[in-house]
């Protein structure tokens, strides 16, 4: 489908109101009067009217005789399906649904929403709802919408998407507070037709849009929006505040009808597609303020130089970045000498700069910090105080030599700090009015410049050379077989189906062993006790084969048997299908205690060699691979590598189901697969 | 020194500004302008003028031959020194300095500064300062402070305290954003007299002062600090913000000569006494708002209720407050089917209730809501909707029957809500302008209610049995002994002395056994190859001996032989007696994995077994004690006692620099500490 039919419904020549009514109360009055001073058709539809708000009324949208680009459903739930028959016969571009009642009730309104949803694909009409609160583009002085305010908003950069109405309304709130104007405010509701995805993927190639801010509650599209934030972060940034990380998932059903799923899944997922995921909707315009302003060149690791006329906020902001992955390089020898002339001796020179009380050398120090090699961009910070800094005339006259994108925070009594902050904005210098906005922010503007970095690095989805068959499940030794063809090291082993083979392997293998059940249907072996290790005796080894004789299987009794492989660092390689992002890679740390900590990190596949390496640098325990203790580093490549070999194959077999290597054991070099669970 | 002497600092009768100057340019010529409507004495200090800005000008404080109360120095610091003596002549209650150049810039400025405290605490004069900005006590019209706004602030419940002056003018600024009165904002600057701690307990005096906001860097007196918070939250909400999660501490030292510390020992620490402790300055000032005008009982576990007139923002609410530990109890079945009765079908009403958009129900649901027993308090939210609700009209209806306290939460165009903000916090009803900020300050008042119920269970500080002497380093055998006093579970043991106790103690005790090196001086016996494990044969036994015998000791070679302890959890157990907090107690979960994860709780001992309890609650890996993967559920009323116990012997041997208990085993009854490192 593409996403230039959405024009019908964001560009419309045309509006139906079905369902128009005289009475104040009603949506349908309010639809009309919302589209009052629309400049196209308006066409009230109401079999029981002659005429509405001075316009025309019809019985039906067939009824018009004219082209009908946008239907508007005013209805009850009940009446929606046979008025989108009555569209369809119409031939009508887009239909907005605003009515309650579908998937967000239970089985029969997600059934009804589903019919509709239908009707519409067949017919290529694209479909706003249903349950959402409209949409504001407020360049073309449209409000289509029931949420209070969205008829006052200001046209600007700024693409507001929401699942909820409310939160829409909430974050253009925030940009108005923020003197940030709105490209387009849409209230998604239950959408499954325009979603959070197509509408990123449309705004993608809108030129007037400089910049998305989407709140997500559950995603049931996932691989769709991954796809379409990959798309629109190559030309703008999209910021992404989304909830679940409580178990918030009854009441987020009963909201939108959509399932909440894996808090840490979404989150990965979207910053490996490009996007910044913020906290809170206060952060996220925030963020949208700075980054519809000001971008960084694709850049893996940015290097942000703060400048402040007080120590205080200093500390706050540098804290706060530096605690939070960002980079404030140390400023280069000759910088700091440059800094040092211009500077009492008690300040603070390397970065941050403090100027102490800023005066008259601030610009000639921001100079200074500007022409440093490591320095991407630069954070100025001062308090409120025109006897001793003006800021609107320090960067007009400093701006000209300076290359980087400025931001400026500062703090004093509202009333006196508003006309600078507005100068500011107005100069393309981002302000804001507390040392923890501006260094939030700026964290947003150095994740975008990684994120895009991160998009230059294609993933890996060349021919998988392990296309082996696998129809049915897979016993851990074809499991091993495959992950060996991935080029995943596994023991050497030794498939033995009766006890003279097994001793012939116990002779020719080095020991200690160890001897298992091999039954592709036994998915957990030791808990059957089909796993028997430190066999180093013939008596142990008879020992093992008997106990494991003793185990049901379903044809004839395998044993597979191999040496214990060394010490080293355990970890757990996982692979999913998840029903909403597909493919799906999962690395964590592993034994016992690791695993109550949870420490994992998660990517959608395929996988970038550069997405594999960011999985082991996001584990809380990484050091573990850097030599801990005494040991010596471990081989994060292998690892990365298998993540990316794994996730390819997975991507190129989607009907796998899961994919479990526990444990994987990690050496100074190399590693090995000790168990392999391959469910299809 | 009793926090009375503060009143010559803070409601002086007479100041007296030592080198005044008639040079606008000059601090000395601000801050006699500072005080221009004082109405006390004014005594300019400047030997070279007659009259300043119409004061009789003297040449020295002494001079003055009247009681000057406060003394505020604004010379050079190398004058400083020169002038307190002056001060002590004169009888002065209280000096102020503003200037820098002392413990800041390194090892002289802090031998000055150590001068001056020492002439002003051997003469029982108040110190403010050096570095600090000065004060402002509104309510009585002094503004003694360079930083600019200080003179314009309303006077209100407020207290803000800040090491920065910068962050005090920021918290004051952020006040005056949330229309709340200041009464008393103070800089401290390098303050070692008058300090946070000094500051806290000064003002939980003060029955003017509803609440203390007090931002942090390094803290010195963590000890004072301690018990200044757990002193003032007796009677009122001690709110703090501090830095030091990343590594800032070299920045942190130039600015105020302070050390930055462990922030986790920080945040811990002020949480067990009392504080809630937050991440931002803006966090700082919505917990304020909220937290001056209402306060909940001490609570263990208090629920919130929160009505939503939108279900977007109620399920942001929801996330945020869940996942950060606040309860959000269900209603009551018969709460629910009062509301059921209110409400239209397709709302949820468990809590998060979900009124759909907000009509005339919203009052009744309210009421409902309040009337369920397990609700301590409520927050609404409702979009800015004139048309569908109007909160002042609705809560002045509702709230005579509403005996919770009220927060209210609200999203729209900025111009419009600001009223309706201004008339419910002038009723009492803290409004907040976004669902995230309503809910983080509601997240405020709830671990203020936490952090009262945890002053509620007194420390263990009883007779310690364990009084033994503890000269010079335990070793192994001794400490163990100390433990079984403390009555911490140990493995029975031998302590031999040659060969033959050795076969004895084999031959006794049940195998496979422990043979370990003893030797108080040999801090890590694994590492001098002293620890051989898995000793089941008289072999392996005179093997593990001799190896021993190889090891170089202090004295006559000796052997410590236990059996070995069954599997368990492996957890760390640790003291220190801190620089600045004192002893303190740390537990962390074993093995290799979990160390690197870093997953430790610290406390100020001694300890109460409820700050033990939340001690275990606060590990990531806190499921591995509750019956992990079908393992028993683990004897944490033993871990928790132990804790106690130690902190209690750490607490009254402050002659004790470390105690490292590692490993300890948990069981599901009971615990052993298989390792004890006694420093002392």
């Amino acid at each position: 489908m593409s996403s230039h039919s959405l024009d019908k419904l964001f560009n419309p020549q045309s509006i139906a109101i079905v369902g128009a009514s005289a009475s104040p109360a009603k949506a349908g009055y309010q639809m009309l009067n919302a589209i009052r001073d629309f400049k196209g058709g308006i066409y009230p539809i109401n079999p029981k009217a002659e005429e509405l708000l001075g316009h025309r009324a019809y019985p039906s949208l067939k009824s018009v005789g004219q082209p009908i680009d946008l239907a508007i459903l005013t209805l009850p739930a009940a009446l929606c399906f046979a008025a989108t028959l009555d569209a369809v016969e119409a031939g009508v571009g887009a239909i907005m649904i605003i009515s309650g009642g579908f998937a967000e009730t239970g089985e029969q309104g997600q059934q009804l929403q589903n019919g509709i949803l239908q009707l519409c694909r067949d017919n290529n009409i694209r479909l706003l709802g249903p349950n959402t609160s409209g949409f504001a583009l407020p360049a073309e002085g449209l409000a289509i919408s029931f949420a209070p305010g969205m008829d006052v908003l200001r046209p600007g950069p700024v693409a507001v998407i929401s699942q909820s109405g409310a939160i829409n309304l909430t974050m253009t709130a925030l940009a108005a507070e923020h003197n940030l104007g709105v490209r387009l405010a849409v209230g998604i509701g239950n959408g499954q037709d325009v979603s959070s995805a197509s509408l990123i993927d449309y705004l993608a190639d809108d030129p007037e849009t400089k910049l998305i801010a989407c709140y997500l509650e559950g995603v049931s599209n996932g691989r769709q929006l991954f796809d379409a934030v990959a798309k629109a972060t190559h030309s703008k940034p999209v910021v992404i505040f989304t909830v679940g990380k409580a178990d918030v998932g009854e009441f987020a059903a009963s909201h939108t009808g959509n399932l909440i799923g894996s808090f840490q899944l979404k989150k990965s997922a979207l910053e490996q597609a490009g996007a910044v995921v913020v906290e809170s909707t206060n952060e996220m315009m925030d963020a949208a303020k700075l980054l519809s302003a000001v971008r960084l060149e694709p850049n893996a690791d940015p290097g942000i130089a703060l400048l402040t006329g007080q120590a205080g906020p200093g500390m706050i902001i540098s804290d706060y970045l530096r605690w939070h992955g960002v980079s404030m390089p140390e400023l280069d020898t000759a910088s700091v000498e440059r800094i040092g002339k211009l500077l009492p001796p008690m300040t603070y020179f390397k970065n941050p700069v403090d100027t102490g009380r800023p005066g008259e050398t601030f610009g000639p120090v921001l100079q200074a910090v500007a022409d440093d090699p490591n320095i991407d961009a630069i954070l100025a910070f001062a308090l409120h105080e025109p006897a001793a800094i003006e800021p609107t005339k320090l960067f007009s006259e400093n701006r000209q030599g300076i290359s980087q994108p400025l931001i400026f925070g500062t703090a004093g009594i509202p009333e006196s700090i508003t006309p600078t902050v507005s100068a500011l904005d107005e100069m393309g210098i981002p302000a804001f009015t507390s040392p923890d906005r501006a260094a939030r922010a700026t964290w947003a503007l150095a994740m975008d410049a990684r994120a895009a970095h991160r998009r230059l690095s294609a993933p890996a989805t060349g021919e998988v050379r392990a296309d082996m068959p696998v129809a049915g499940a897979l016993d851990e030794a074809q499991g091993k077989a495959l992950l060996v063809k991935l080029g995943i090291g596994v023991p050497e082993s030794a498939v033995c189906t009766n006890s003279a083979e097994a001793q012939a392997a116990f002779e020719r293998l080095p020991k200690p062993l160890v001897v298992k059940v091999l039954a592709a249907e036994i998915l957990h072996k030791t808990e059957v006790g089909g796993v028997h290790v430190n066999i180093d005796t013939q008596q142990k080894l008879h020992g093992a084969l008997d106990a494991i004789d003793g185990i049901e299987v379903a044809g004839d009794t395998r044993y597979l048997i191999e040496p214990m492989a060394p010490a080293g660092l355990e970890i757990i390689v996982g692979g999913t299908n998840d029903v909403s992002f597909g493919p799906t890679i999962l690395v964590g740390l592993g034994g016992t205690a690791a695993e109550a900590l949870e420490d994992v990190a998660i990517r959608v596949a395929p996988l970038s060699e550069n997405d594999a390496m960011e999985m082991l640098d996001e584990l809380r325990g990484k050091a573990l691979f850097e030599g801990w203790r005494g040991a010596p580093a471990l081989d994060k490549q292998a690892l990365a590598k298998a993540l990316v070999n794994l996730g390819n194959f997975l991507y190129r077999h989607p009907e796998i189901r899961e994919i479990d290597l526990n444990p994987v054991r990690v050496y100074a070099d190399g590693l090995l697969a000790l168990d392999a669970l391959i469910v299809v």
